[in-house]
């Protein structure tokens, strides 16, 4: 899954997880991978959105619930993922639950590649 | 400005930008960087956190209220290069303004970098 996601009218439910990374690899990439292929596949995912540059890494997941939410942060094989993050591959990060009320799609320049 | 965003306790708003860019440069890196610095002096605003790949870019501002969020959207320099972002820069994009309701910042691997 990649670009912009394609989501309902709000409200929705947005996690927006940011982080820095350290040196470590040890499976990183698969394993985020394999968290983004199975959070799709959660009761009330809507969508996703991730980017990362030398800096930082955004990843925002979008639900219909904060209870999806919830059950998505409890889901056994994502917990075994976040301590893994927690003691390889994140200096440090963030995690903020944010309800989205509005929303604006634009598509643009399909002529201006 | 780089990196995780030190903000106050929310309740706080978000405005989170996602876009695909096109192949034009014309001025995008000063434009954005003049945009980053400008938004910053604006009342309400809290914080930024911005991330680009091959695929995506995730910009997050951060703001005391939804009205700082109109105001921002509403400044005459910032709709010169909302303008130039459609025409020129952004294939697509989104626009999706959130509350953040909760917020758990990590620091974490100090000593493992």
């Amino acid at each position: 899954m990649s670009g912009i996601a394609k989501l309902p009218q709000p409200p929705y439910y947005a996690a927006i997880f940011t982080s820095q990374r350290t040196n470590v690899d040890k499976g990183y990439g698969r394993m985020a991978e394999k968290m983004e292929e199975l959070a799709s596949q959660q009761k009330g995912f809507l969508g996703i959105e991730s980017a990362r540059d030398h800096e930082l890494g955004i990843t925002i997941s979008y639900w219909d619930s904060l209870e999806a939410i919830k059950s998505w942060k409890d889901n056994s094989a994502h917990k075994v993922a976040q301590e893994k993050g927690k003691s390889e591959w994140y200096k440090n990060f963030s995690v903020r639950i944010s309800k989205v009320e509005k929303a604006y799609i634009f598509e643009v320049n399909e002529d201006n590649n």
